[in-house]
């Protein structure tokens, strides 16, 4: 016996499946896969590439201290404003207005979250209501597109163009002026992009930002990865353009190059108003980023000399083993410019791509997430999370191609 | 210039104001409240009735150690489901069910969340959709309301009688029936009740899934407060009950009695279409609990023995100390059964009871919750967090007395 909202509850959730979601793998029922094998399984580590190795990159030097002093702190740090305690905010706001080149208020226009997927929940609650028209990158961040759904507005998709020459590289920024045009107010997009790696070129942020400007659209912009920028590379801040749209939240945490993530940190920052009311949602959704964990912050931005430079010198080393391997085997694949996400896609296959997927796992102990989760056009494509030990990334990679030439059509 | 969507969240934020909320008092414009002070400032500790002071009551012993487990446990434990580790919630899953008296499923009904605030948040979102009616008791937890109001339901009021004779106390069975029988279909509480400490009798629990059965409305009972049961007093879990709503979850979690806030940790269980919903929807809102910090619930459930009966007894021993205060100053209070929470009434007073709470952090140096975030007709009523350092806590409330009877009309 159903009633009206069950019904209606079990319309909406269907759109937020998440048994493909990076890290939900063990959910999934494998069913009867061995009858599809073919060849034998394979030998080899296994490497989970539907997120960063904490264990190979490990947390940044000082973040269990910062905890236990949080911890020792006591009633004070357990019991911050919802916003996030006011002392850690302060440096923050010093140092990410520093890194964005815009100084940050830290009493308005700052709030700390579980995470930056807490940040991107809040923002897009502050934006999106009912009907609400949000032009959302494809591919881009799966959560997106369900956050958008969820909150009741209507997905307006924007090409992203990372295939091809790196020339053309970037949004679709016809299409997204024609969006502006008729009638979306919100513009949802991580640069660099996830899952591409792909850093907006300067050209475009200045162009978005005058667009959304011109057409009152609010601009949420997930930067998580911009820290870790390799060789020769040039980031754009949205929030240091000249012209900009009134309403703009930018999105950052120490989750992915700090390894900080089994603390559950993030931060947005921007548009007091859209602060405010993500703190009003904040406290109604799990009322504050942990107490004890927000102290932790207080090492980002602050890491010692030299230890940043060092991560990411070590992944980019392994960013050019993969594409060696990748594009050697025929799998062509952008060179991420920054963050530790690749995109290859894979050739035409017997079998569908989200059991090859499945295989993957079962056959060859290696897992990543399909492309399906971040564009509806994406399915020929895998996703990697390449922050992993070198050699065990490499193997795994090489039984990725081997894989894939089992299974060739 | 402000868009369609913004204007409609202007309006549906208003709804979400959070400048009363436990612990935000600090954000509060003070105005020129010296102006309006009858006599001097008064000497003392200053006490903040709006929450536990977990410096008083400090986190349940091995908490910390736990955590650094969690930590040290690395990329497995940072990175775990999003209903929490398996091998945790297994832990959980059977200590839970033998607290509540009936067995969980760890594999489908228990999901780990960030602080009960999660649970309660991701319980509603996973029931309450546009136009959903829901049985709101009153008076009863702030979120309530605000989340149902979030999720675009329709708050329908049931009376909680809680002053008088005893033998009256509880929800009003009879327009609880009548809401049930016009279109209600979840009804959200907590027992024991806060603001109030009363415990719901086993009548009226057995009463309420009955009806709810019988009439096909899912029950959300928040039951954070229930291990700490004062002497004499019986708790009866509704999902124990023999008769039962088809869908019901129990939320806890070990923020209070344990003084754990500041890791932010909480449990839902009950109906696996529910949690399955729940998990859903904190994948797009938060990921998990933070993954370190779920080690911590490890210690739940199995505290040192005697570590309980004695932080019980000491509770017990200030409740009945400022219950005596109140009462001989002509404040009528209602004896909590359990928790740490009281409910006094003031008298008439010459200013608005809202001006009152902030003269008396101003001039008295006492923080408390207004009536007002747990009933639209409460305001002539304060909420107290008695889990404080007791010496303190009795001259506070001896401040209050003496601040009613300044401003006394």
């Amino acid at each position: 016996m159903k009633t009206r909202t069950m019904i209606s509850l079990d319309e909406k959730f269907k759109a937020l499946g998440a048994e493909n979601a990076p890290g939900q793998e063990g959910r999934q029922e494998t069913g009867d896969l061995s009858s599809l094998m073919r060849g034998e399984k394979m030998e080899g580590i296994p490497v989970d590439f539907s997120h960063g190795d904490v264990d190979a990159f490990p947390p940044t030097p000082g973040s269990f201290e910062a905890f236990k002093d949080g911890f020792e702190t006591g009633g004070k740090q357990a019991y911050t404003e919802y916003r996030g305690a006011v002392q850690i905010r302060e440096g923050l706001a010093e140092r990410l207005g520093a890194f964005t080149g815009k100084a940050i208020s830290a009493d308005k226009e700052l709030i700390i979250t579980p995470g930056t997927q807490g940040a991107l929940f809040l923002a897009l609650g502050a934006t999106v209501t009912s009907g609400t028209k949000v032009a959302v990158v494809e591919p881009d961040y799966f959560a997106n597109r369900k956050l958008v759904k969820f909150f009741g507005g209507e997905v307006v998709p924007v090409p992203l163009h990372y295939q091809g020459a790196p020339s053309e590289y970037g949004p679709d920024l016809n299409q997204l002026e024609a969006a502006f045009e008729s009638g979306t107010e919100v513009l949802v997009f991580s640069t660099p992009n996830n899952p591409t790696g792909l850093v907006y070129k300067g050209s475009s942020i200045q162009a978005i930002s005058k667009l959304a400007a011109k057409h009152n659209v609010s601009v949420i912009v997930d930067q998580l990865y911009s820290r870790m920028l390799y060789s020769g590379e040039v980031y754009t801040h949205l929030r240091s353009c000249e012209i900009q749209p009134e309403n703009l939240i930018t999105i950052m945490g120490p989750s992915k190059t700090e390894s900080l993530s089994g603390f559950r940190l993030g931060a947005a920052f921007g548009t007091s108003g859209l602060i405010d009311r993500m703190e009003r949602l904040q406290a109604i959704v799990s009322l504050r980023a942990a107490g004890y964990n927000q102290k932790v912050l207080e090492t980002w931005f602050a890491e010692p000399s030299g230890w940043m430079e060092k991560r990411i010198r070590e992944h980019e080393a392994i960013r050019d083993a993969l594409l060696e391997i990748f594009r050697a085997a025929g799998l062509p694949c952008a060179t991420p410019q920054a963050g530790s996400y690749l995109f290859p896609q894979l050739p035409p296959l017997d079998i569908d791509p989200h059991t090859f997927i499945r295989l993957l796992r079962y056959q060859a102990a290696v897992t990543l997430t399909p492309g399906t989760e971040f564009a509806p056009g994406c399915g020929d494509s895998i996703r990697l999370n390449f922050s992993q030990d070198h050699a065990a990334a490499l193997a795994a990679a090489g039984r990725i191609v081997k894989m894939v030439n089992r299974y060739r059509k």
